[in-house]
C-alpha cells in the first residue's frame, strides 16, 4: 500500500519504520528532513513538502498537539489540499475531539475519508510494533487501513463510526492513567510519612490487586523519585486533561477528579516541572505533607 | 498449632475452615453461636465465651468494625482478660490505625503479643485460602504465626515490626480501590454521554494498560450499573475512606482526591445507597451529568 | 463629548441612557434596530452599521460574550475598520483576559487607543447610574474617559496601564461571588438538614459577620430556592468561571474553588438548569444530601 | 443573678468582666488560678475547684475544645456533679455537635438543665460587650439566661430548642470565614500573579460588593502576608473544619469545599505553620503558583 507518514518524532519513526518492514510503500514528510534519513536508508522516499507525501491512498500524521496537525492539514499547501478525492487521512496523534471534529468536517467537504486512530503505548511499543491502536472512522476505510494497523500496532479496537470518537477514549485513557499517579501518589505520602518503606510498599500493591504495567512503572517512578528524563513530558499530560475537560465541559459531564488533575498539573509547571515526567505530579502530595525530596 | 477464632462471618468462617483443613487445632466463637455449626461438624471446638477461644497460642479476630473488635477485646472478659502471658493476638479485621495502637498497648501493658494481619481479598478467596496477608509485628511473633497464614493466603507480605503499618496499609489499598472506581466513573460517563458503547470501552482498558483484575471486577459493575448485592457495601466502603483520612489526619498528609471519595460516599449514601455495593458511587458521575439510569 | 454606544441590552441601554442625561452626543448601535427607540426618543442618534457609531472620540462597546465582542470589533465594517486616528474603543463587557489581548493590539496596530473598563453592578445599578467601573489603559485615555465612566457610575477604579488587568479583576470578581453562593448552599444544606430554619439563619449572618449585600442577596435567593426569573442566568456564570480558569492556566495558577465552581455549573446545566439564576449551583449540595425541593 | 464562670482565657475573662459590670454576682474558675486575679479585683469571687463555681442558679463553660469541656464538665468533681437541680449550664464554647448532644444527656440525667450558646466575635468584641450570642435551649431556660447573654454581647438569636443546634450554627460560621479565606488567597494569587497589586484589588472588592468586615480583616491579612501573631490560630481553624465535618458526615451532608479546606489546614501544618493565624491558608494558592514569599 502506497502510504505517506507526517511527523517522525520517536513515535512516528519508530511507525513508519514498521510500515516499511510490512512492504508498505513509504513516503515521509519531517519539517527538519534531517530526521527523516535513517528511514530513507531502510528505503522510504522523503517527501520534500506536504503535498508530496499525500499523493498515496492514505496518508498518516503523528504530531505533537492540535495546532501542529491543524496547521500541517488545514493550512495551504497542507494534506487537505494535497489529498486526492476518496484518499484517507489517518490522524494517529492525541489531538482535541473538537479538532478532530473539525478535520472530519473538511476532509468531507473535501471529497476525502478521515479515519482517527490514536495509539496507546510508549516509544518502545512502538519501535515493537506493540502499539493499540483505536480507530474509527467508516467502515470501508477501516478495512482498507487494517493492514496499515496491523503492521504497526499489536491490536486495532474499532469502536465507532465516527472519528471523534477515538480521539475521546484515548485522551479518557490519559485521565485514567493521570488518575492512576495522582492515587499512588497520595498513597505512598500517607504510607510513606508513617514510615513504612515505598518500595516494599509498592511490590504488595503490584502483587495482589494492582498487577498492572501503569502501576508497576508509575509506582517505581514516584517510589524513586525519578522523574527525569521524562518519557512522557508533564506540559504533555497538563495539555491533555484540559482536552479531556474541553470535551467534558462540551459534553456536559462534571469530572472532579479531572479537575483534581488539571490543578496538580498547573502546580507543578508553575513550580518548575516543565522538564519533568508527567508522573512527578505524583511528588506533589508528599510534598504537601511536609516531606522533602528523599534522593539525596 | 492450638488457635482461637473470634467472628465468623463470611470471611472469618471461610478462614477458620482453612486452618481446621492445615490440621491446626481450632476453637470459634461468634455471637450468634448458630453461625459455628459447620466447623463444628469439621472438627471446631464451639467457645461459649470469648475467654474460652483465647486459651490457646493464639486467637485470630476477624470482625466488622472498630467497636466491634474494641468490644471483643479490651471488654470485661475479652481477649485482653483471657489470654495467656506471651500469647499472641492476631488482629485481621479492617480496623484504624488509632485502635491499632491502643491495641497495642493494651496488649504489651498485658504482657501478651499483638500482631495486625489485615488481609486483601473478597469471601470467593478466603474460602479458596487465597488471600494476601499484610502482616506487622515482632519478628518472633510473625514467625510463629506463619503456618496460621500460610493456612489462609497464597502470601504473605512482612511489613513492619509496628502492627498499626499494616492496618494503614490495607485502608490505603482501599483508598486506591475506591480511586479506580472514581476513575471509571467519570471515564465512563464521559465516553458513554459521547455515544461509546461502555462495555466495548471497558474491554479495550482492560486489553491494553489496564489489565488488572480490579479494573475489570469493578468496570464491569459500573458499566452493568449492577450494585446490587453487595459485595462490600457503600457504608463499609465509606467507613474505610474515613479511617483512611483519620489516619491522614494524624499524620498532617492532605489528600484531595480520597476527600473526593468522601463526599462521594456521603452522597451516595444521602441517596439511599446504604445496601448498594460500594462501587456504586461510580454511577455519580454520570448522575450529575444529567444520564438516567440505563438499565431499563 | 461625542460617543457612540454599541449594544443595547438591559445594561447598555441603561449605560447610554446616563450618557445622554449628562449632555454626551450619543450614537447607538444594537443588531436589532428596535431596542434603540427609546433612547433615539431621548435624543440619541441611531447607527444603521457599526461604523457610523465610531465617528466620535470614543466607542463603547456592552455586548454579550467573546464571539459578540470580537465580531463587532475585528470583523470587516467592524469598530477597527470604523475608528479614527487616535480614537478610543471602551470595552465594557466582560470577556475574557486573551480577547482583551488581542483587542489591545489590533487597536494598536490600526493607530487607536484601547481601555477595558468592565463593570461591577446588576442591570438595576447601571439605571441608577451606581455602576462600579473597573479601569484599565493608558493614563491620557482613562483620563479623557473619565466623564463617561462619572456619568455611568459611582465610582471608578483605575488600577493598571494594560487592559487586560481590568478584565481579570472583573472576572475573578465574579469568581468570588459565585464562591460565596457555593459556601452558602453548602452551609445551608448542613443546617437545613438538621432542621435549623434556613432564613432565620441567613438573617444570622446577615446580622453579624456577612453583612455585605452578596450575602443577603444570594442568601436569599438559596433560602427560598427561587432560581427564576434569572437575574444573572447559570451559563453566563459558567462561562466567567471558564474565563476565570483560562486565564488561571495562562498564568499557571492552580484554583481549586474555581475547579469545584466549573464541576457545580457543569452539573446545573447538564440537568436542565439553562434558565436558571447562577445561585441555583448553591441548591446542589442540599440536593447532593438528598434534600428535595422545598418549596412545595 | 448569682453565676460562675469557668475558663479564663481572652474570652472568657472579659466576658466575666462584662457580667461583673452589669452587677451579676460572678464566681470564677481557671485550672491556673492567677489568670482570675484581675477579675477578683473587679470584685468577683475566686473557686478553688469547679463545683464552687457550680453554686448560683447558671454556670458558663468558655474553653478551648471538646475534651477541655468534657473533662469539666463531665469528670469527677465536675460541672454535672456540681450543679444543682434544675440550674443550668451555658456552653459558649466552640465545640463539636455531638459533645453537645452529649452533654444534654447528662444534665437532663442529672434533673439539670443545659442551654448551648456560642458566641461570634474575636476577643476585642468581647471585651467591649459586642458579642453576638447564638442560643439554644428550652426557651425558659433562655429567657433566664437573657439578662446575662445582654451583659455580654450586643445581640442575641435564639434558634432552636435543641442546643446542639447553636453549635451546628457556630461551626458553619467558621466553615463560611475560612472559604472567605480561601477564595480571597485564590483570587489574589491569581491578580497578584498578572502583576495587579493587592493592596489596590482589595480595595476595589471592599468598595464595592464585599464591604463586610471579613472581607476587609481576611484580605488585609493575606495582602500583606501577615500570619503572625495569630489572632485565631491555624490549628483551631483546622479543629473547626474538622467538626463541621464531623457534624456533616452524621447528617450525611457532603460539602466538598468544607474538604478543600480540610486539605489546606493539613498543608499548612504539615509545613510548620502551627503558629499562624488561619488565614495562612490564603497563602497557599499563591505559593502553589510559585509565587514566593513577597513581604522580604
Amino acid at each position: 500500500m502506497k502510504v505517506g507518514v507526517i511527523g517522525l518524532g520517536r513515535m512516528g519513526a519508530a511507525m513508519a519504520a514498521n510500515l516499511l518492514r510490512a512492504g508498505h510503500e513509504v513516503t515521509v514528510y519531517n519539517r527538519s528532513p534531517e530526521k527523516a534519513q535513517d528511514l530513507v536508508d531502510q528505503g522510504a522516499r522523503l517527501a520534500a513538502r506536504v503535498e508530496e507525501a499525500c499523493a498515496g491512498a492514505a496518508v498518516i500524521t503523528m504530531l505533537a498537539d492540535d495546532p501542529a496537525v491543524e496547521g500541517v492539514v488545514c493550512g495551504e499547501h497542507g494534506v487537505v489540499a494535497g489529498l486526492g478525492a476518496g484518499a484517507i487521512h489517518i490522524s494517529m496523534s492525541t489531538i482535541s475531539v473538537a479538532l478532530s471534529e473539525r478535520l472530519q468536517g473538511a476532509h468531507e467537504a473535501a471529497g476525502q475519508r478521515f479515519v482517527a486512530a490514536p495509539v496507546f503505548g510508549r516509544p518502545e511499543a512502538a519501535a515493537a510494533a506493540k502499539l493499540f491502536v483505536v480507530a474509527a472512522g467508516a467502515a470501508a476505510a477501516l478495512d482498507e487501513c487494517a493492514p496499515l494497523f496491523d503492521a504497526m500496532g499489536q491490536r486495532t479496537f474499532r469502536i465507532a463510526d465516527r472519528p471523534p470518537a477515538a480521539n475521546l477514549v484515548k485522551l479518557s485513557g490519559n485521565f485514567l492513567i493521570a488518575s492512576v499517579i495522582e492515587s499512588l501518589g497520595e498513597a505512598m505520602a500517607l504510607v510513606g510519612k508513617a514510615g513504612i518503606d515505598r518500595h516494599q510498599y509498592l511490590d504488595i500493591l503490584t502483587s495482589t490487586l494492582f498487577a498492572a504495567p501503569v502501576y508497576r512503572t508509575y509506582g517505581g517512578l514516584i517510589a524513586e523519585e525519578k522523574f527525569e528524563p521524562a518519557g512522557f513530558a508533564a506540559p504533555l499530560g497538563q495539555k491533555d486533561i484540559r482536552l479531556t475537560l474541553a470535551a467534558a465541559e462540551s459534553l456536559r459531564v462534571p469530572m472532579p477528579l479531572a479537575s483534581l488533575l488539571r490543578d496538580r498539573f498547573l502546580t507543578l509547571l508553575a513550580q518548575g516541572g516543565e522538564a519533568l515526567d508527567w508522573s512527578a505530579i505524583g511528588q506533589l502530595a508528599a510534598r504537601d505533607s511536609g516531606q522533602g525530596d528523599r534522593r539525596g
